[in-house]
């Protein structure tokens, strides 16, 4: 696609695949019972009303459900997708379109996104959910930019940060030698606003009551921020709400890892010898769902503690040398690099199934292993290779050694991402509707509200929840209604 | 057993009972490899030389144990047991005659325990813990009581901080009208102190210098006091030590309900229906144990979270009453009350099984059964009674609707109390030898200790640890040796 045009009320692959995303929109929502009953409850008091949100976050179906609700809820979103390949073009297409609007006249959400962005168009999708001239002169107002930022992984958050200092220092500084691409392509973008405008940031800056952010990297980053002095609007750090942290990582790879190991290969994992690096939360599902299928699993750790979770949770604890000769499906999930080594590939068993669904394609030395002499790479179908070794035996590499439970199927299913994104909405609301309880600094959801989230989810699957006498609250030192649990509480 | 006699240098049930006891010690030590590691570790530095510890925790062959690498460490040692029927008079007598006495000649611990304690005994036995003037005559020097306390419940800690407030106050108060049994003996332990002595708590309280707590009550007494600025010495709070409460109460629980239920009735769990109501740390591992024998297992709770992740982890959920009737097992671990009401009981299948494994014996109204008018009590063995119920029907209760892996089987396995007590030795350690660091509050374990703990259980179940490179360390922003993760993180 070429650079996103500044004039489109949108930009997205093919308006065409708006009823295809429409069909599995309607499907997702009777999986995101958080979402609808989000709806139900606030549709009609409206505490989004007025809300201008940027968002930046995968562009999905699951998102879809999720922008739907903010626009249900009374906010105005503007949209970016937060990864440059992860957009699903049918659900980015509907959501252009709209529930009410059609191809030809759409009504949605003004999104830019689409699978396959290069680095200049994905920032300049990104520039573009902070450009509200449409709809400030709309409105007849005079407003530049959103007044909430709904993030995941921080980019927008960035963009405002650095757009400001810039601002403030007067000049855009040179990429230095060494700077990342992306990096270069960030500066250019500032360079470009900052001819334009010399404050567009700080205004944007000034009007944003503040950001909810979804992911680990994202609120890392946002205590950083907090930590120097440098945080400019209050955050609340969602990633760490038990609804979300103890069941997207695990209970979603639960599902998609066996999911992406069958779609890619059709090879039985019973009986199989299963290795998994990590035992955090994405290890423990992927351990759990490959013991499920029937193969004998073997955990690395490097933390004594979960090595011991791992070890009394029945599972041999091995490192991936002393037992690479016996593995037929290897898998990464530690958030680490180089956890999968050139030699580790090479000693494994012919034909052995490689994936990870730990962080970035670096988890597993896929630059050391095109590197190997003699190496020969065939495609078996998109996103499957198998690759021949100079010792004789293949491998099969899912997804390039990226995420293989989103490459080889379809990632986090949509019950999972409703848990997170009903924190979300829940986020969003308590940062615009009673922004004087939050101070500029990164906050988590307050415990109810994270009981709430779950409590939302128990209908769909039949949960009948018991209710707590006086009495007994009393005698356990809660209210009836909650919160159940110290802060500390691990569950 | 008379009340303890004051002049006594320890009080058992029974001398002979020693090299029965000593038998299971050896046993018991090769499954607490934490304990034998710190041994080797501080053995030669002695680093608890001259600690003078009044250790008040369930007096079994564990403990027996742990109280043994206290003293092998260099501590000075005096023990009661924190509840009147936990003792094994074995392990008691065991560490009485001591590893290098006999029977005739004894040379351990000075040890105040025995299985059947009254109140009163109870008591007085605390208080004796209290009292080094044996010791001190010894070394000539002129200290009155101990120098650390090892706590679990609090009740020691209590002792010193009340003995110490009514000297202060010149008098001990009356006991009130609906003041509890205990309290009134409290009461008259301290007002036989005050007439003895004006100052005897006060000094003792001056000479301490901290304690290490086992277990959620007594830490919550430690807050309480902390908040209301009326500690009176730094605290470690082991309880909350992952290897602690993520390992202790799951792990523990798991091991030790399917055997009570096996001692006790010999009753095929495999595809019966069992329910367990909580799914906090010990409800997940009941639910795990009774799965893993085949029972289908339904859940009940009141925390939408935990009762979202029961559902997660493939348990029906449901409300006690509306799945009554189709119950063969009945357990329940909530720490709460009136959990099993009379109505429950009643409405259960023939001989099901009911038992405890969360609290008091409040937790199921055994009051209002005793009090069902018709309902006959029939002993089938020892802690195993089959209830005949007016509606023709029998229910078979363990242990009284005390805690049942307790009392019908033998509560915590070696393995799992190795862990905890591995963190309480290294408390004693912190706040004994570096004194400094801790201010008069309550404190956690740094992390670094806690997976300390981890590993030195791993060696005993054959786990290989792998080691992060520098540059993988590095890149997950932590020491190659740890702490590995950030202090909110749940495991
Ligand atoms: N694929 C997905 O859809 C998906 C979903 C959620 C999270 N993630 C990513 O997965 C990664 C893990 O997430 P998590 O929640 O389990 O984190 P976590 O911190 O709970 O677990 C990671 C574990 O890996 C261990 N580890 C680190 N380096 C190791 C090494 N060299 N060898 C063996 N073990 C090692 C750590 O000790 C830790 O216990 C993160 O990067 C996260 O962003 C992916
Ligand atoms: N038997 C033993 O050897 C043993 C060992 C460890 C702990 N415990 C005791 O077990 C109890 C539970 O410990 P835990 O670590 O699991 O605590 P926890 O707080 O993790 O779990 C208790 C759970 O019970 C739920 N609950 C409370 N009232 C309820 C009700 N009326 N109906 C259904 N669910 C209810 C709570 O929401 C909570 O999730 C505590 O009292 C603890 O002292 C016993």
């Amino acid at each position: 696609m070429p650079l996103v045009d500044t004039a489109a009320p949108f930009v997205v692959r093919d308006l065409a695949l708006a009823e295809a995303g429409r069909h599995q929109l309607r499907l997702a929502e009777n999986e995101m019972p958080g979402l609808m009953a989000l709806r139900e409850e606030f549709g009609p008091t409206q505490p989004l009303k007025g809300a201008r949100i940027a968002g930046s976050l995968h562009m999905t179906v699951q998102t879809a459900v999720l922008i739907e609700t903010l626009v249900a809820l009374g906010a105005q979103v503007r949209w970016a997708s937060c990864n440059i390949f992860s957009t699903q073009d049918e659900a980015a297409a509907a959501v252009a379109v709209g529930p009410t609007g059609t191809v030809d006249a759409p009504a949605g959400v003004p999104v830019f996104a689409w699978k396959g962005e290069t680095l200049e168009e994905y920032w300049a999708c990104t520039e573009r959910i902070f450009d509200w001239s449409g709809e400030a002169a709309a409105a007849g107002a005079d407003f530049t930019g959103p007044n909430m930022i709904l993030d995941d992984g921080g980019d927008a958050t960035l963009l405002v940060h650095k757009g400001r200092e810039f601002e403030l220092a007067g000049t855009v500084p040179a990429a230095e030698d060494g700077d990342p691409e992306e990096w270069r392509v960030i500066l250019g973008v500032l360079s470009r606003s900052l001819d334009a405008s010399p404050d567009r940031w700080q205004r944007t800056a000034a009007d944003i009551q503040g950001v909810t952010e979804e992911t680990t990297t994202g609120v890392h980053r946002l205590y950083e921020l907090a930590r120097a002095g440098e945080l400019l609007f209050p955050a609340i750090n969602v990633n760490d709400s038990v609804t979300k942290s103890k069941f997207d990582n695990k209970y979603g790879i639960r599902h998609s890892l066996p999911d992406g190991i069958n779609r890619a290969t059709d090879v039985l994992m019973g009986g199989k010898v299963a290795f998994v690096a990590g035992y955090g939360d994405v290890g423990k599902g992927a351990a759990e769902a490959l013991r499920g299928q029937g193969a004998r699993v073997i955990v690395s750790e490097v933390d004594p503690i979960n090595a011991l979770q791992a070890a009394m949770d029945g599972y041999q604890v091995a490192k991936i040398e002393s037992v690479i000769d016996q593995i037929d499906i290897l898998i990464s999930g530690t958030g680490n690099k180089d956890v999968v080594t050139v030699d580790h590939l090479l000693g494994l068993k012919h034909l052995a199934v490689v994936g990870n669904v730990g962080h970035f394609d670096n988890e597993i030395d896929m630059a050391g292993l095109e590197a190997v002499p003699g190496a020969e790479k065939i495609e078996i179908k998109p996103q499957v290779h198998e690759w021949r070794l100079p010792t004789g035996r293949s491998i099969l590499v899912l997804s390039e050694g990226r995420l293989m439970n989103l490459g080889n199927a379809t990632g986090h299913p949509s019950f999972v991402m409703s848990n997170s994104f009903t924190n979300q909405v829940l986020a969003q609301i308590e940062l615009y509707a009673f922004r004087d309880r939050y101070a500029t600094d990164v906050h988590v959801l307050p415990k109810h509200l994270d009981e709430k989230v779950a409590r939302l989810h128990l209908d769909a699957l039949g949960v009948e929840l018991t209710t707590l006498t006086p009495e007994q609250a009393a005698y356990i030192g809660v209210e009836v209604d909650g919160p159940y649990k110290p802060d500390h509480y691990r569950y």
